[in-house]
């Protein structure tokens, strides 16, 4: 096992009714900014009990936030918030809203001279706004983690950051808020959860056998119950469980003292910045790619995921890997989550850009073992197409 | 899945070389009272790390602290540390020394009358000295919990107490500390720590299947490491799964949302508190009598404890589970546990004696289903003699 360190200080509230605590979780005379999205927090109730449990606050509304939240329109927010003394933030939406939320409340009191070198220039962040969240998407994680994910449209670029101080204080976990979701974002959410885990799973063997087990706890879990919830969204025990399996994706404890690639989400990132492609449908674009292409590296791990997830014990090590890569697929689109390029009417063009992005980034050394260069991510991409 | 909030913030440094990381997370300036048991630490290097990472703190040492820490002992820590104005605690040691060092930190702050009073009649603790913890012996899982137990000579008492202030600040483990343990101990923790996850898996399904495969994946891990730990212990790897599993049993993670049980520690705390017989062996003895006695309750899920842990699938549902209950009694004797209390040398005056306690106390339903009374532990003590 390798060093590690662990730290989550996130305060989860989980279950249904939970919404109406929160009031108990900020600090009494805060004058709180509410962060939400396009509007449909209006029509599930959520609002409603929101503003029902902050009716003892001083409350301004922050609407608007998009999917891969912009730059541009969290700016705003940190203008208005700053100029109207806010000092604490309540995110209440999915990941795009929690991750915009993060790079406003560090904003707030960044005190360099741009903000975006937080994320261009990965200038560390030393305080932040306190905030919390309530989560009405399982996928991300990132109610239960500090890390974000901000687009600048500008540039089309898509970028992280995360900080010990961009942790939320708490987070509200009702599954019932999760019952009008559209099918295509519980999809999403599943694929997305689901990468999360083999980002820091299909690495290779340190002697972690817990967690290994853990890992393939969440995985086997999502396997089950990602199909009932696409299918019964209304059923509060599969929302449950598949609610909580996302944030365990995602929250470091599975991560602990092994090895993680992260590739996959690095490359999967340019596709929605370029495309607007759904962030899982990139991923689930490039993940089975990548590994094939770098089985060599993974294939301790593919084999046991193989046989512990998918059941596949037969054949040569090659035969089982490649029935393992094909399992993973069938799942991706039992989902109705398509895994190739050309289904998204992507083709060789942004290839090229996005290897002359990298080129002009200077990136390098990506994956497990730091030996991803942009000649391989060329080659991903093309087996992807 | 039930309701539930989870709130763990301790910071984990984990593993070799660890302890020299403390020096950034204690306060400047503090007064640090340095905490211990019987010494073992002056023997293995370990004491001699820590004051070199702390050479630039004021420290006053506190040794002697016992197994299963005595209230008049941990008294002693507290007048001293208050008259040499203390503001911050270094837990070395095992369990017995975090959850001392938990007590005196709140004894500390204490307003009340007697700090007695926190264990006798459970009175709120509303605030502690800050405190930090290094790990030497894998087993209670007070190095990432809030929770402790204290024991009163004098009354021959073994009560508990926890609170959100007796979380430590950090805790280091390093897997190296853990080499030059005797087996007895070593085996006590794997023991101990597979009880820990029992008490909170073999209650009743409430559809929580993620949380089910974690308890399993740390069960798995423990039934693999334990018997590699106890014969080589100077394995790194080795003694780092058996922490890190010995951890996980009892930080929240795998509690979440589901029932726990609790009355296999809570009527084999009354073994030690009257015989002084290691936790963990009266944890051995009182476990297999009460799932016994209890398995119409626990159906369901020894079954499944049986399958997924143990291989057991053959037969009828009572002879799985009776095979899965001699599987969990074989797993703890192939430790060198006794599982008998004949073994002990233990008979029906104390069980008599234990019976009086409960009635004086006022002790009734126990267990997952509130439903084991008095009678119910005179039966469960009598099964095991």
């Amino acid at each position: 096992m390798n060093n590690f360190t662990f730290y989550n200080p996130v305060k989860i509230l989980f279950g249904k009714g939970q919404i109406s605590a929160i009031s108990n979780e900020i600090p009494q005379g805060a004058r709180i900014m509410v962060t939400y999205g396009g509007g449909s927090i209006k029509k599930n109730g959520v609002y409603d009990q929101v503003m029902e449990a902050l009716k003892d606050f001083e409350v301004l509304e922050f609407s608007g936030i998009e999917p891969n939240p912009h730059y541009e329109t969290l700016m705003q927010a940190v203008d208005i918030a700053k100029r109207q003394q806010i000092d604490f933030f309540l995110a209440v939406g999915g990941g795009s809203v929690i991750d915009g939320t993060k790079f406003i409340v560090a904003a707030m009191e960044y005190k360099g001279a741009d903000p975006w070198d937080i994320l261009a220039k990965r200038e560390p962040v030393t305080n932040a706004t306190p905030f919390g969240a309530i989560l009405t998407l399982p996928a991300t994680g990132s109610e239960m983690n500090s890390g974000s994910v901000v687009t600048r449209v500008s540039t089309q670029e898509k970028l992280a950051f995360g900080s010990p101080f961009t942790f939320p204080k708490f987070s509200v976990l009702d599954p019932e808020t999760t019952f009008t979701l559209p099918v295509r974002q519980i999809s999403n959410g599943v694929v997305d959860a689901f990468t999360h885990v083999l980002e820091q799973y299909l690495t290779y063997p340190v002697n972690a056998p817990l967690q290994d087990r853990m890992a393939e706890a969440v995985l086997l879990t999502l396997k089950e119950e990602g199909p009932k919830a696409v299918h019964n969204p209304q059923d509060y025990d599969t929302m449950a469980n598949f609610m909580w399996s996302a944030t365990m994706a995602l929250n470091g404890v599975i991560r602990t003292g092994v090895p993680t690639d992260w590739a996959t989400h690095y490359i999967a990132h340019e596709l929605t910045a370029l495309h607007g492609i759904d962030h899982a449908r990139t991923l689930a674009v490039v993940l089975p790619s990548l590994l094939r292409y770098k089985s060599g590296n993974k294939k301790a791990k593919l084999l046991q995921y193989g046989s512990r997830v998918w059941g596949v014990n037969a054949g040569t090590e090659d035969e089982r890997i490649e029935a393992t890569i094909q399992a993973t697929i069938a799942f991706f689109e039992s989902l109705d989550i398509k895994t190739k390029l050309s289904d998204y009417e992507v083709g060789e063009d942004t290839i090229k850009k996005i290897v002359a992005r990298f080129e002009e980034r200077g990136v390098k050394d990506l994956g497990e073992r730091a030996d991803i260069q942009i000649p391989d991510v060329k080659q991903i991409l093309t087996m992807s197409l």
